[in-house]
């Protein structure tokens, strides 16, 4: 430990803390594409929107222009409840290693939704507020992002109805309970109070649900039902845009030390973190001001960048939402029962993908054991127990570590520590039990979802 | 929200952190009572204790003359990784209550044990290690004690053997999972696998354990393995000490910005959060140089102080540890299998108890379910799932705060806020359900107890 002049943890001033959100479109070259009416396939616009999202929340949306979205002073002290957020220098886990590589991570864990989600859920319940609105639908998978949204809605009075993916809801009851002593209510989806749950329970009786149809649910609510609208945790623009907050502090630290990292890395589900953590050196990178190795970490299991098609596709299973172009592996597509924890989104945020198809960033994926095995690994050095989307992040984050090992390279490693995994119990006890694999789609498995992607010219 | 320039969170820099602990029996005109053997009821010195407990430890049990001792630097590194942990200034709550009251909280949740228990497992793992021992013993009741020793032994490379109270045991597998994540064996108390746990069994069977039983076996284990000794996460004055760091950090903080609280308040069990949490204020107090209000809160289904007596008593159902005087509800309690959370040993901290007897601090009981609602109230606005231990002292903090609504005075109140609650949502699903009641033990069950005291002249 020789750089003791370096804390274990980078903690800002409140006065440090971001003022405005930054959002990555602005420098970008090439913009994301459009959303597409899904049955006249015409670009969308705010008018088109507005029966389902909040007006500003769509603004954000459809903004490609602004760099910076100044963050509303509601907002900016609720961030403050919980936020700045710890940088953290693994000096344990680098000596655990025996690396000579620098690790950091920003650790989004320290609040009770446990992760990074409740970033984006208090903006979204923010303006839906303010349009007057008397609450909105979700569908949570995991159960992080109903968890913040619940937090979020209890904060500003808005009711909160989440549809939860049904073997989430099996799986963590205790999720379910944390969300209702935030007052939200909680269905497990797919469920019989929607039409589209309703056919969808019809034509797979005993589906486990997934991402996809839970969506379904919660917009199909929120579209007939007056005075609510429908928020997503992750996929979105908006979402993307509200999780740099993230990217921004991890900035702001490293540049109070004076710290250049040589690699940024995140899982990648929908890609809220991953967006968020990347921003401002995307930002860079994309101005042609610094470079870095930008590794998106995802499940070989669900494994959208690296094995998905770069297409327009439905973000939901009953086909009732906006057509977004992004890597997808078919909105059919649902991962494995036996895939624990998030990250089974079957598409990937628009501005994430059309930046890692004009190369601005490098795609992995990785299987299952391997990423629980890193995760009692760090657990057991750095003291926080992490959630099985982060401890993708983690695994890679090891694996360059120990590449820095054989080649005596001191690099700069950044990783996006998303949250904790006090209820994803269930899958650690599997994996203890040795109870886990590793399933890995098959390629004629994936063509079947690629061959119903809707024909867009 | 006047004040702006106290900050929602007030985190102390690395080189601010405490360099030693503080022990307050130095400062204490009536020392606490010593331990005796509880065959020939004579004070034990430190070569009877060497087989139960570790050397150092003992060495800081029998310590009343040092104020302070040096926190090593193994452990102090340790610290780093998750402390110092923020006192918040709950800007949410008062504006919720429209109190002009002050409040501020130490959080302690902010690491994987969940609660303040770590400072003092790691601080008495490191000493079994630098014995030379090849593992230690323990028992957890609601589990926050044995995933904190859990931690503390997988980083020093120690065997850990937890005894846990059957009833919690079964409420909370995933407590039990996250322990095996760190490496350490679980056992449901009372077991077969030691004779006081077999007697137990045969005596009382189907019982649902206690904290008195669990420590009798882990006990019964620790002396008769070679190279074990046994650890306790409370009572202990040596544990107190460890705890300190929770109120130095805390007077360190407040200092910083000049704030001198009027009242402070902890929840009390065995004594080891409220002791750590007091210790540098009530040394004020007791050298005379500052006054403050400090108000232990203790459930009204587990009374040690406000119904207990004062007196030598076994810390143990088994009867194997050494006596202790202290306010007792007798070896023999156990509080209602209805009683949700941690704080149900039958005694309490000797240090506190003599200070408590000296008029040094008040105590209060709360009901159940007027915790539970406290939990949510403070969990909806300031955004922490509050553990049921903690939220004994959220209470009473929200009352004083209502008082001074009324009066209109603006004190300001410090509670510690131990930990979070995420494995006790079956707690919180009872409370929704409103299976929830508020369990107070008669006097005349109180009396059968305490006529089986000890003899003690």
């Amino acid at each position: 430990m020789a750089e003791k002049k370096i804390p274990y943890k980078i903690y800002l001033e409140e006065n440090e803390m971001p003022k405005a959100w930054y959002n990555v479109r602005a420098d970008m070259k090439t913009k994301p594409a459009p959303l597409l009416n899904p049955g006249t396939h015409e670009p969308m616009g705010a008018a088109d929107l507005a029966p389902v999202f909040c007006e500003e929340l769509i603004a954000q949306e459809l903004n490609n222009d602004d760099p910076f979205i100044p963050i509303p002073q509601e907002i900016a002290d609720f961030y403050k409840m919980y936020r700045p957020s710890p940088l953290v220098r693994a000096y344990c886990l680098e000596e655990k290693l025996q690396t000579p590589a620098k690790i950091y991570y920003k650790f989004e864990g320290n609040n009770t939704s446990g992760s990074h989600k409740l970033n984006s859920a208090i903006a979204q319940a923010y303006y839906a507020k303010k349009q007057g609105l008397k609450g909105v639908t979700t569908e949570t998978g995991a159960g992080q992002w109903g968890t913040a949204l619940s937090m979020a809605c209890s904060y500003f009075g808005l009711d909160c109805k989440v549809f939860m993916v049904k073997v989430s809801y099996e799986q963590k009851p205790f999720r379910r309970e944390v969300m209702r002593t935030y007052g939200a209510s909680v269905t497990p989806s797919p469920s019989m109070e929607t039409a589209v749950g309703r056919k969808i329970l019809e034509e797979f009786p005993g589906t486990t649900g997934s991402l996809g149809c839970a969506i379904s649910e919660a917009v199909e609510v929120a579209t007939s039902t007056e005075g609510y609208r429908y928020v997503l945790g992750s996929v979105l623009n908006q979402v993307l845009l509200h999780q740099s907050v993230i990217g921004l502090e991890t900035k702001a630290a490293l540049d109070k030390y004076g710290i250049k990292p040589d690699m940024i890395i995140g899982c990648a589900g929908g890609g809220s973190n991953l967006g968020g953590l990347i921003a401002p050196f995307m930002g860079e990178k994309l101005r042609g001001e610094a470079d870095y190795r930008i590794i998106a970490v995802e499940p070989q299991s669900c494994p959208s960048f690296t094995r998905g098609k770069y297409a327009y596709d439905f973000c939901d299973t009953g086909m009732v939402c906006p057509l977004a172009k992004m890597y997808t592996l078919g909105s059919g597509f649902i991962p494995a029962p036996n895939h624990a924890g998030g990250l089974r989104y079957h598409g990937m945020s628009p501005v994430l993908s059309q930046l890692y198809d004009d190369g601005y960033m490098e795609a992995v994926a990785v299987p299952q054991t391997a990423v629980f095995e890193a995760a009692e690994q760090f657990a057991r050095v750095e003291g926080i127990l992490p959630a099985p989307e982060s401890s993708h992040a983690i695994k890679v984050a090891i694996d360059e570590a120990m590449k820095c090992k054989e080649t005596g390279e001191e690099k700069t490693i950044v990783f996006g520590l998303t949250g904790t995994g006090y209820f994803d119990m269930t899958a650690y006890e599997k994996f203890h039990d040795g109870k886990m694999d590793d399933y890995i789609p098959t390629d004629e498995e994936l063509q079947t979802y690629f061959d119903k992607l809707p024909k867009v010219d």
